[in-house]
Parts: C-alpha cells; sequence; structure tokens
C-alpha cells in the first residue's frame, strides 16, 4: 500500500503517476507504474539505457512544486558513466536516482523501448518500435553440489527472478556454449530473448558472456524473383544500417515464375536445387549485410522474409507445382515463424529466428502482403488502388471498410522483355522519354547520366555509357509520348510517315516503327518502338488495368480516390505516362505517388514490431482474395483496355492535364490517313 | 438442454451417465460425458476403435430397465465392418448404435485410449496408458480459388472442426508432403498428433494419405556406457513388439564415463565425435526394432530415453567435460522435449518427437530418474533403498515422505573388470558359485549352461562353451561364498592351506589365491579368486555401501525396510550373496528382489504414458539430491565399510539365514591360523 504522504512521482510523456517511498529508484517506480522506460542490465548501472531528464520548478498542470532535492544527489556510478561514456546535461540513470519528494520525470524518446519510427511520406503511419526480441542481462548463481541443477536452468530461474520472465524455451544446439558463456562472463550473461506475440513463450536465441550492450540488429528480406534485396535494421531503433542486394541465383532455372515451376515440375529434385541455391544466395547476402555494417554476424538475431507465392515456396523447401495449375493451392498460407537454421541462414546468429509474411494467396504472395503492411489500405479513407508492377502484377483496392487483392499476368514486357530494344533498367538504358507534340522528334534520358539527350554534354555522357536500349519504365514513357504526339492512335496503331509528318515513322514490314535514337553511325544501335513493342505494351498494360477493374466491380466503382504505384519498378514510373497509357484508373494526377519499395518497407516493419505483424496477419485474413484466372469479367475487361488510354470509363482527370489526339490511323505501309482531329485539353 | 423424457445413458466402468436426444451415437454422447472411448476416424465407422457393449436387462443399481430396443438396430456399416474384421457377438461400432432408449453401455479395455497396463511385479503399480500422441483422421476441404487458403491451413481447419483442436505446429520438413499425402488420400489423411501435455499446443509429428488405422509406435532407449537397449512398445496397447540391443560405439572412447569425458577433454572435437557415433547407433537400433517388428520405421512416432549425465550430454551433442570435476554441473538437468531430426534419429518417423527424461544431479542421471518412475519409492510406505549397479551406482533411499539419492563410484570390478579372470557377462562366464563349508570345494555355472559344475553332462557342455572366466555377478558370490566357507576372513584376507585345510588355497606371492578352475589340462585358464580381486570387489561394495550408509544417516536411520537390486547386474546377483559381502545393508531377505532393468522400464513408462512424464518430473525435483564427492562422512563409511559384510551397523536379518565364521587370518606365505571361531547362525 502507498501513502499520501509518499513522494508523487509523474512521468512524461505517459502522464501515468504514482506514489512510492522515498528511496525507490526511478527505473523501479517506472517498471510499477508500465511506463516504458528501457533498461538491458536489469538496474544494475551498466547499460544506461534508463536515462531520464527530471524537471524541477513548479508544474501547476500537474499540481506539484519540485524541489531540486526530490531526486537523490549524483552518484559514484553515475559520474563514471558519464565520464567514460557521455551523458547530456540534465540526465541522470533512472536505475541510480531515487525518489526524494515530489517529482515530475521525463522518458527521452532514446529511453523507451517502443520508440516511433518516424516514416517521411505524409501518407503512411509512422511505426512504433516493438521487435520480437530484446536484450536481458542476468547474473546467474553458480553451480551448487548441495542442490545441483543444470546451468540452463539456472539461467531460466535468473530470468524470472530478475525480469519475471517464465520458462524460456532454447534450441538444442544453442544448449552447446552455454557452459562456456557462463563461465567466461563469470556468470554473468546477456541473453536475447524472443517473443512472437505478447503472452507467448519466450526463446533465447543468443547470448554473450558477461554484459553486452548491443546493439542487435535484423535483416528485412524482399526475396523477388529476379533480385534479393536486405535491409539490416538496428532493432532498438529501427535504423537501416546496411543495404544490400543481389541477384536471385535461380534466373539460371528460368527468368519468370512460370519457368521455375515447370523446372520443378518436369525435374526430379529440381525445386530442391532451386531451394538450395537461393539459401545460399541468402547467406551471401546477410554476410555482405554484416560486412557493410562491421558488424558480427551473431548479432542478427532476426529476420523477415517477403516474397512472391513461388519464391516462398521454394524458400522454404516446399514443391511449387500445385502454384502452376488451377486451384493454385499453397502448402501454407499463414505467416511462419521459423528457425533460420531450419532455412540454412548460417551467416546470422545460430538460434536466430525468421519471420516469413502470410501469402495472400495462391497468385498474391507475402510480397503483396508486406505492401499492404506499408501502405495500409485498411485504415484510409480514400479509396486506394496499389498496384505493385512486375512480371505479376499485385493489385490491392480499399480502405476501411474492404480491401480486395488480386494479381494479374501481365507478363515481362514491363521489365523490358519481348520489346524489340528492351532491357532491363541498367546504365545506358533510356528510362525517360518527351516527344514534341510539333516536331514529332524525341528527347531522352539515360540511366546513369542527368542530362536530356538534347542537352550539351550529353554525347560525352552517352558515349561512356551508350546508349544501349529502353527499360520498362522508358518504353512506357515513349508509347505514351507517342499517344499524345499523334503517332499512335488509340487502338495502338504507328501512323506512317505521311499520316504523322516524321520521317522518324520508318516502315516495318507492314507496319510502322518509331525512331528513338540511331547509334548507327559511332557503333551504336537502333533504337525503335516497332508496332510490336506497343502491341506487347497493350497486352501487359490491358492486363493490369483489367486487373483493377475487376476490384472496382466488386466494389461498384467507377473511381478512385488515390494511386500507389509500388516496387522499384512503380518508382520509376511517371504517374501521368501510366494514365495516358491506360495502365492505372483515372485519378487527380496529384493522387496518384509512388510508394518505392513498398514490400521491402513491409518487411522492414514486420522486422521492427510485432504489432505490425498481427496487423497484416488480421488484415490478410480480412482482405476478399480475387482470382482473375476464373473470371469471366477479367476477360472482357482485358479486351476493353486494349485501348490507349482505354475504353471503360471516362477519363477526366487525365484529359484536365493533357491533350489526346482523336487520330486514327490505317494499317497497311504508307499508312493512309483518316479523320485527324484532336481532343483538346478538358474537352 | 436436456429433458427428463430423454434416453438416460449410462456407461461403464466409469459410471458416467446423462441424458441425450434419441437417435445420439454412443459415440458422441461418451464425448459429451467425457468418457474415455477411443476413435481415430472421428465417427466415420472406419477405426472400429469405439466399440462397446450394450446390456439389456434391469439395472437396479442403476435404477434403469433396458429394453433390446435401447440402442438403433444393427447397420450396414457394422456388418460389412465385421464381415471383413470381425467383430465379438454383442458389441457395437460405437459410432454407429445411436441411442433409442435408457441404456447401460460398457467400454470395454480395449476401447478405452486410457488403457491399464498390468505389470507382473506385486510391489509396483500398474500404469494407465496415456501417450503423447494418438492418430485423428480427417476430412480436409478442397482449395478453393474464391477463398483461398493454405493445405496446411484446411488441414487444421479440419482438426478444429472434427476434432476441436486448435492450431497445430508443423516443423516446416513435414509441410513437404503434405500436398502430396492429402492428393492422394482424396481429402482425406490420418495425422500423428504430439502433445507434450494436457493443454499444451499440438505438433503434427506424421500423416498417412487417407485413413490409417496404425498401430502407431514409441522407441524406449536405455542408452548405456556399455550396451544400448530398445524396447519397441505398441502406443496403443503399452505392448512391447521388438526388443534390441547393441554396443555403445563410444566403448573405443573409453570403457568407462570418466575415460570418455577425458577423451573430450583432451581431443578438440572429441565429445562431436562421440555424438555422432551413439547417435549413429541408435538410427541402427532403431532399425532393428522396425525390422524385428516388421513395420514402418514412419509408424515409430515417439521415442524417450534414459542414460547417465555423460551419455545424456554426448547424447545430446553437450560437452561433458564440466561433469568431470567439481561442481558436477550439468549443462540443462529438466526433462526435454527434442525433435528427433536433432538427434539425428534418422530411421524413425522424420517428424517424430523424443523426451529425454530429466537428469537428478551431476552424477545422477536420467536413469537413476526412470528408477525411480518405475520403482515410484516416493508412493512407498516402505523405506526403500533401491541401488542400481553398474560402473556408477545410483543409490536412491525413501518413502511416501521423502526420497534422497546419490551416486557411488563403485568402479567396474562389479562388471568384471580389474578382476584377474574377470569379463562381462557372456556365455563362458562363472555366474554362480557355491562352496562346500566342509571340503571347500567349489561348484559353479556358467551363463549359457543350466548345469552345475559337478553335474553329468556338464563337461560336455562346458567344452562346447569354456569356461572362460567370472563376471561380475559370479565374484560376487565367490568371494561371499569363500567368506562363508571360512576361507575369507571379515578383513577380506584369504587363508593359506594350513589355515583353511584346502589345497584349493595357494600361495601367490605374499598372498593366497583360491583356485575355482583348472582347465588347463583341457587347454583352458586357471580361474582364481586372488587376494586383490578381493580387495577390487571390497572396493567397489565399500563404495555402494557407503553411499546407502551415507542416505540412510541423513534419513536417521540403521535400518531399511526393503531393497531393490535394479539394472541387468542386479537382476544377476543373490540377494543372499550380496548381503554377505555387504554390498547393502541388513533387510529380510525376502524383501530383498530384483527390479531388472528397471530403468528401462522407467523410458518404457515415459513413452507410454504423459502422467508418468509430470510424476518423474515432480519427483526428480522433489529428490533431496545428496553429494558423495564433498561429504566426509562418506569417506568413513567407506572405510567402516571395507569388512565383510561390513562394519557399521549388526545384520540380524542375515544372521538369521547364515553364518559367518569368525575366522582371521594373517598376512604371509604359510598363512598362520589363528583364533577361528564360528559365529552361529542367529548368534
Amino acid at each position: 500500500m502507498t501513502r499520501d504522504t509518499e513522494p508523487l512521482v509523474i512521468f512524461t510523456p505517459s502522464g501515468k503517476r504514482g506514489r512510492f517511498p522515498a528511496g525507490t529508484p526511478v527505473l523501479t517506480a517506472a517498471r510499477q507504474l508500465g511506463v516504458d522506460l528501457d533498461s538491458v542490465c536489469g538496474g544494475r548501472g551498466i547499460c544506461s539505457r534508463c536515462q531520464i531528464t527530471p524537471a524541477f520548478g513548479s508544474f501547476p498542470k500537474h499540481g506539484v512544486d519540485v524541489a531540486t532535492s526530490a531526486l537523490s544527489r549524483w552518484n559514484a556510478v553515475e559520474e563514471r558513466y558519464k565520464s567514460k561514456r557521455g551523458l547530456i546535461d540534465g540526465r541522470r540513470l533512472g536505475c541510480q536516482a531515487t525518489v526524494q519528494g515530489d517529482i515530475v520525470i521525463d522518458v527521452p524518446p532514446e529511453s523507451q523501448v517502443h520508440k516511433q519510427v518516424v516514416r517521411k511520406r505524409a501518407e503512411v503511419r509512422d511505426i512504433t518500435l516493438d521487435p520480437a526480441t530484446h536484450l536481458y542481462f542476468v547474473t546467474v548463481a553458480e553451480p551448487d553440489m548441495h542442490n545441483p541443477s543444470g546451468d540452463f536452468e539456472r539461467v531460466a530461474t535468473a530470468l524470472a527472478e530478475q525480469w519475471s520472465i517464465p520458462e524460456p524455451d532454447i534450441e538444442l544446439d544453442l544448449l552447446k556454449s552455454l557452459q562456456d558463456a557462463l563461465r567466461k562472463g563469470v556468470w554473468e550473461i546477456t541473453l536475447a530473448l524472443h517473443q512472437p506475440f505478447a503472452g507467448e513463450a519466450y526463446r533465447i536465441t543468443a547470448y554473450w558472456p558477461g554484459f553486452f550492450e548491443g546493439p542487435i540488429y535484423g535483416l528485412a528480406v524482399d526475396l523477388g524473383s529476379t533480385t534479393i534485396a536486405g535491409h539490416l535494421c538496428d532493432l532498438s531503433t529501427g535504423e537501416v544500417v546496411a543495404a544490400t542486394g543481389l541477384m536471385n541465383p535461380q534466373i539460371r532455372f528460368g527468368e519468370d515464375l512460370m519457368s521455375r515451376v515447370s523446372y520443378a515440375m518436369l525435374n526430379e529434385g529440381g525445386a530442391a536445387e532451386m531451394t538450395r541455391e537461393v539459401r545460399i544466395a541468402l547467406s551471401q547476402l546477410a554476410r555482405a549485410a554484416s560486412e557493410e555494417a562491421e558488424i558480427s554476424a551473431d548479432q542478427i538475431v532476426e529476420a523477415t522474409f517477403v516474397c512472391n507465392p513461388v519464391m516462398h515456396h521454394l524458400l522454404l523447401g516446399l514443391d511449387p507445382t500445385e502454384l502452376g495449375q488451377a486451384p493454385f493451392a499453397l502448402t501454407v498460407s499463414d505467416s511462419l515463424h521459423i528457425a533460420a537454421r531450419d532455412l540454412d541462414l548460417d551467416t546470422i546468429a545460430r538460434g536466430a529466428r525468421t519471420y516469413v509474411l502470410p501469402c495472400i494467396a495462391g497468385h498474391v504472395g507475402a510480397d503483396a502482403a508486406a505492401v499492404a503492411l506499408s501502405e495500409a489500405p485498411e485504415q484510409s479513407d480514400d479509396l486506394t488502388l496499389i498496384v505493385d508492377v512486375g512480371t505479376n502484377a499485385e493489385i490491392l483496392l480499399g480502405n476501411r471498410e474492404r480491401v480486395l487483392a488480386c494479381s494479374s499476368p501481365t507478363g515481362p514486357a514491363f521489365e523490358g522483355a519481348q520489346i524489340s530494344a528492351g532491357q532491363r533498367a541498367a546504365p545506358g538504358a533510356i528510362e525517360r522519354v518527351e516527344i514534341d507534340p510539333v516536331t514529332k522528334d524525341p528527347r531522352f534520358r539515360v540511366i546513369g547520366s542527368e542530362l536530356w539527350s538534347d542537352e550539351p554534354g550529353f554525347d560525352l555522357a552517352a558515349a561512356e555509357l551508350g546508349v544501349t536500349g529502353i527499360c520498362g519504365s522508358g518504353i512506357i514513357e515513349a508509347v505514351a509520348e507517342m499517344r499524345m504526339a499523334g503517332l499512335v492512335d488509340a487502338s495502338g496503331l504507328i501512323g506512317g510517315p505521311d499520316a504523322t509528318g516524321t520521317s522518324r515513322s520508318v516502315p516495318d514490314g507492314r507496319t510502322f516503327s518509331y525512331v528513338l535514337h540511331d547509334g548507327r553511325a559511332h557503333g551504336g544501335p537502333l533504337i525503335c518502338v516497332t508496332q510490336s513493342d506497343i502491341r506487347a505494351i497493350q497486352l501487359a498494360k490491358s492486363a493490369l488495368y483489367a486487373g483493377a477493374r475487376l476490384l472496382m466491380d466488386e466494389l461498384g466503382t467507377d473511381t478512385v480516390d488515390r494511386v500507389t504505384l509500388a516496387g522499384a519498378f512503380g518508382a520509376h514510373i511517371s504517374p501521368l505516362h501510366a494514365m495516358v497509357l491506360g495502365m492505372i484508373p483515372d485519378a487527380p494526377l496529384d493522387k496518384v505517388s509512388s510508394a518505392g519499395n513498398a514490400a521491402g518497407t513491409g518487411a522492414r516493419m514486420a522486422l521492427c514490431s510485432r504489432a505490425a505483424r498481427r496487423r497484416i496477419e488480421a488484415t490478410v485474413r480480412e482482405i476478399i482474395k480475387v482470382e482473375t484466372a476464373i473470371e469471366p469479367r477479367f476477360q472482357e475487361h482485358f479486351v476493353a483496355a486494349n485501348a490507349i488510354p482505354h475504353a471503360s470509363a471516362p477519363f477526366p482527370h487525365l484529359l484536365a492535364k493533357v491533350s489526346l489526339p482523336e487520330t486514327t490511323f490505317n494499317v497497311g505501309a504508307g499508312g493512309g490517313t483518316t479523320r485527324v482531329r484532336r481532343r483538346r485539353r478538358g474537352a
């Protein structure tokens, strides 16, 4: 029982308050009130995580006057810490300073376990740190022959007594060095404990002899079909300390997912071979990350994975065959907690745990779930369309009321494949295009140079880089620009020189091509947009649009409030050009934005926050899954979406920004002109 | 709500009763009342585990009259089952027969999950089957593209809906064949589910496409320093279906435990090498067991292990170095649930679980715990001394009030080592000895023959087997018989021919040897009991007795009510001779008995009963551990126990049975006689 005569302690910013006997350490008071005040050493004056700032003076709001003697005096432990490691003036160690009178105590953000990590984009929420793994320092009883027990049992007792943590689990493998560590640390040890969710069992996943101040890290992995990206995060701050990437070595088994599924189907042991390869790559990725950050591999105690369903199965060692045929049944769809060693991930802590985000459906993977986690459509008032563009496009549509998801087989055209001069996004690839509507001449930019092709110095840069081809975002801009310049009509047909008035339109069999760049004089390539390039882009964008349209139908809407383009590719697409092309539905252009690598962001959020894990698990359960492969309306939408932009619905927001010529061309060499009209801005 | 007008169902032998609507299947009624009625197929008329016997007529005790129409009529499912598989007359299938009126229903033992397994020995309790693993048959929903989910999630849903079993765990490795099994079984599957203890999470450890009726098996392993014994048990009956054994291959690293610890200390990777060897042997053991029982390896879904602390650590892959030096700290002492694959046990079901019994202390292992489980001293009214004799003797002493444990370093003399003609218990080894107190001539029996050496036909048998040496039980009987025949005095000195009056006493340096068998004429060995043999046995038995005595001191008693000799060796020791030798304290001879391989029995009990696991875990926590190595009184007792029988306390029970000459011999060739008196029976 506390008495009214005991000192009153008020913590800010939480506002939690209580009375404690004089002499109570601030850390103890904080713990008893459930104030979020960090500590690794458990109050031994070692870790300095429990720094607080006492406030003195009059606090009418709190109804107290705080005397400067309301805390115990600066002590030797604090002095030693300050002289050795530094301490901001006015700060005290919460485990050393004791309450002596009424006091207001501020817990600065860096002393809070559940710090906020601020995200830069305005439309997304900040995340609150809440990692599954924390460090705990304990003093362990020495073995006693009169009361024998195992070293592990005494560690468990120490956790129970010093941290109120009940019976932790431990992997057999991790017991091997325990005796050594305890003796090296002279019966003091720092444990990394993983608790999947509050209330669940704790597991010891790593340990260090004596006091180890951290930090500990997690690796968030975005495992794509083509590339694998890893972000190493400090679990106590959420900060990214290293970003590494490498190619997915499975590419040699097939560029796209379906060829990998075929490889698994046609080759005995093929799936296992692909699993082996990707796991080796993941270990390399983790090693590269720890080397880049200059940390020890055993400080990486967690990893999260996001990936599409085929990669998900291949990562887990599961045969993806069923994913290649209806009904596209996943072996397992829910989120998974897996030991790192079960994934052969041997370049991080040996007891590390991994978390694989849930898959939404057989075609909509954990990568889409991660996008949903990052973009949180289920928390949005705006009806938001989120498109993650790749070989398959994952599409999410929804708001607070409902969220729908589907995937659409766009094929690899957006990645530069199936395009005559297409290439992956790499230095030398044309990525931006503008075409003058009057002269019909293009200017462009290539990856690796900031200069446009008509700017001084470009030739020098181009000579160095080479203008090697056109990447996905480049072909989208090229086609959209051609449409706006009247070089291509709404049906996707390229006009001939007579109809368009430019010699850049050159015959190519019975159709025409548009010459974007002719480098042949300098030994470079001739880069054209051919009629079949446009057909390929039309197929891809129709599939994407049809998927989005199908979800809009399900919600009974013709419009969306906001469009978010996710993925590395999405980050490079110009929203305007995407809309001209008809990849996405009409929307206010300032509401079309890129989310960057939202899947990667989702992986990082899941790494740093158990609440985020719970949230995406719940969201995935609630998401309404739409399977495009069996939906007859998908075909109808697909056909209607063939036009540029599309023929499904009006596009007032687009027309407010650009004019789209109503030119129609004829097929056949010579490209006769008929009806040339311009639909003007705002018409 | 049930109404009084609904039929009353009374189950025997449980006596559970309740009212159910007419038409309720008996199995459903049983489940709702918590009656122990087995079912694997969940009431689909496939497994026949739910057989019951309805009783008709008047049951005044239960207050009902049962009409023959109180159950639904024999149906087609039952008829088909009976014609195909047979069914005892009067039996019905509980899932097919429905309640139609007031009825008394008997659940025969074989339909109960928690059957009693009757143990043969009068002084021990029966065990009730309660294995951690059961079979569950489920029908799984097919994949639905409109409502996509993983195959595993649909299995989980089926378990929840059909068996009320929440979210099971599964190893990643076990997911690999799940899709295949479900499709082979046309969306029916039989799952082996392991639940460590009631209320804990279930784990899928094996599965079979479609309906699999079992049985499933467990392997109980007694992992000794010298031999490894395995008993394969049917988990639904407790029956042993195969017993196999092999030598511990670690013998090549050292015969006794301490040499193995030394090997680990002195050789980098030595512990890992021994771990590898013993795990290979365990896989061989399991394969031999399944071959002997002619079952498929994947039907073995569990294993239990009992072993001493050093073997415990080597099995688990833990360095035993700390066990070789004070304070003898175990890495881990509590019971462990471990995946079979983590022990490299690859000849049983790939998802199988193992249970390792708890260790009591650094010198008193899981084998001693298993003995305590089998013999249950904590449930005994008698003060019981339990001795498991081996290279180390494990000693338990106690009753309902308290149980104490210690181990004592007897050394290998009881196993025939350090004895001039000693050998392991194997064909040709002398195992029984009698010496005529008048003629001083011996007769003996060897392992492999039922004949005594003075019986007709023995020579023929001996010629075949050879008389090769003397094993542990043989040397004990020989020394005890020599003592009773006046060939050895209370101090352990062998008398010379003059003092003993027999030419079988022959000089051997400054001491004498007693010729037990001279096979030299036929090319065989000369088998003597030498003075140094007797010294070795004295050291061993003194250690054993001193340990027991130390525990008796702790309890403040000079006597025990009962002595149980456990272990393979204990099974072969004659209680009388053990008492003459002074290995054990004085006790009524009819209260000295062998428990056989009590450690192995404990392993089987833990295999078949979760309650047994709980019991031994609780008992081990309660046991008072006494460390002989640091107890000064142990040395005192050890010295006092050197005499034959011993000089610590009177032995009235022994003297009521035998007479012990009070002869005392002198040291030195010629063996002068002094004071020869006989202490007579009952004196």
